[in-house]
């Protein structure tokens, strides 16, 4: 099969990018003297976490539950489950999951939680490796960093069902800082807190193996943290519009990891001389930027999303107008909820079909 | 299994006011002696359809020939797929849904697809239906009214293989306009030159036998116009934030039809006094409307997006913090790329799991 003849919209993976954007991030890690549990969540895509892991990585860490259970059912070991499993029903579903691979560790960041995790570990007879969850300024969950941090750590080692291996912090609001510089600053002053958290761990005698943190845009910022033990960089394997635009250490553009994904569409309706319609819209793309689908090699048409199943070309250079029938691929502006859209990727090699992967933790944000 | 123990983010659908709406639009569309062929690219799930058909419905519209193969293969007929169909492959696949789903519709905006359609119809030896598709103004497909409509049915009714059935116009730009007076008045320039060209339809006798268009925001405007015989109004089932603002004819909401979807969400963490986070984030919720989802009968929160899985409910009212794994269910801003990121809705009434339907079409934009 031909990359020409995929039924659109679909999600198409450069191989030659892709694989060297595994290789990349791969030698950063080993030269800076860190480890890599790359987020799943970017991909759910058990092939995909399988080559990183081929590459060099620890395991992989999952945004979910769910995730982690299709990781394991794809012989997917070294989870970190990164968002706190809570309800009596997902906590029972969790140390079935750690029976079954028991090196899955999971975040915390609440004492009664600590509590029901011991208990179900218990009467179910497994260990539970746990990290705290530290909030690093992201203001999502995590407990403060300090003081309530080691309470949390020492409620976790009096607990013998469940083993602590360390910290994470995320520090989701330095991601996408714009400018090297300046996320680089920001980033510092968000994690700071988390490494004097370490030194606080280690004076008390705490467990502290692994300090996890990092996003694709500060992959080369974070690394300088000596306390850091792994990056937990996800996008970096297939990149999106939001992350090629805060720019690199040395470039007004992040060029260190090449645009491997885009999602194809065909020219369905050429009505007017100005716009051509193609069968890519708010189910084809993530929508959650402010940005549109940037149109691949294609000068003269820029994107506006118009409906459920329709993307509106409008063409500003008529000598290239796109006919009916034509193929048209656009990079997707965030890739971790457009790959949430699609059951399959399709990877390419230049002209040629090489595979298809199932993206199967697809929907499994339970 | 109750409510309170379907896995969460999950979709939820209140079957009373599910069927309540199955029922007003039944009697509405047969007090105003119209048909309605209501749109599945809302729900994608052919049970949905089932009943949409039982209460009345000739059939159900189809955004996608991916999506019409679902339903074909779910027993559903009557279908009208509402984007143009262009590729060879995919023209090919249309051939061998029309031998098995005779009665399937297909829209045509272009010449050359109408050529193209006819000979793929000859070779495999089958008869396609066929509609007219009429840009009234949306600005995405459809051939404009007037002159080029009729010479696109000229063009149709010269070639054996295809059967001209009539016109469709959608007036997607009209669906949300608030104010019911304004909207009207929207509708009713969109829509005349639609009825005038089914007028130089008739006085050239070209069949138009069908007459399909209007939306959810339009169901009770559209009837209005003597020359439209369907509508294909597809929220009104289940309802979103987004019709629901638009107004009623007698209201500030549209509140003829009821809120019948939700998200179910869990809060993960409770880190600070002001701040809860839910399990339900941009993977959970459509995201491309300017508002968030709203949280249903709990006072006291607001919600923001907080990444791939996370929510942020900023808290306003103490007294009524959410607490640790608290259930919360959510309003999405829009009902159709919501449903695209589920496998299955839970069909709840009261307390009470009554059944789970697969949304079989989910991501069958192809």
């Amino acid at each position: 099969m031909t990359r020409d003849e995929i039924p659109t919209p679909a999600l198409l993976l450069d191989m030659d990018r892709f694989e060297r954007n595994l290789e990349r991030m791969a030698k950063h890690v080993r030269a800076a003297g860190k480890q890599l549990r790359p987020h799943a969540k970017t991909h759910r895509c058990p092939e995909i976490a399988r080559r990183q892991i081929a590459a060099g990585a620890l395991g992989v860490a999952c945004a979910k539950l769910g995730e982690a259970e299709v990781m394991t059912r794809f012989g997917i070991h070294g989870l970190l489950i990164t968002t706190e499993v809570v309800t009596p029903s997902a906590i029972r579903r969790l140390t079935r999951l750690v029976a079954e691979a028991p090196d899955t560790m999971v975040v915390v960041d609440n004492a009664e939680n600590v509590d029901a995790l011991a208990r179900a570990a218990v009467e179910d007879r497994v260990t539970l490796n746990v990290m705290i969850d530290v909030d690093v300024g992201n203001r999502r969950t995590g407990v403060q960093p300090g003081e309530a941090a080691l309470a949390l750590a020492r409620a976790v080692v009096h607990r013998g069902a469940l083993r602590l291996r360390g910290l994470q912090g995320y520090a989701g609001h330095c991601a996408h800082v714009t400018g090297w510089e300046q996320r680089r600053e920001a980033s510092r002053a968000a994690m700071a807190p988390l490494m004097q958290t370490r030194a606080r761990f280690e004076a008390e005698g705490l467990p502290v193996e692994i300090v996890a943190g990092g996003s694709t845009g500060t992959h080369d910022i974070d690394v300088e943290l000596a306390g850091l033990t792994e990056l937990q960089s996800g996008s970096y394997c297939v990149m999106d519009l939001d992350y090629r635009r805060i720019g690199g250490r040395a470039d007004d553009a992040l060029t260190e990891f090449e645009m491997a994904l885009t999602v194809a569409t065909t020219v369905v309706s050429v009505p007017t001389a100005d716009r051509a319609m193609v069968d890519g819209g708010l189910k084809a793309f993530s929508t959650d930027k402010p940005f549109p689908p940037e149109a691949v090699e294609c000068p003269g048409v820029t994107y506006g999303f118009a409906g459920d199943e329709h993307g509106r070309l409008t063409i500003t250079d008529p000598a290239r107008a796109p006919r009916l029938g034509d193929r048209i691929e656009f990079f997707p502006p965030h890739c971790d909820p457009t790959f949430n859209l699609y059951d399959r990727v399709w990877c390419v090699r230049g002209p040629r079909v090489e595979q298809v992967w199932d993206v199967a933790a697809r929907g499994r944000s339970d």
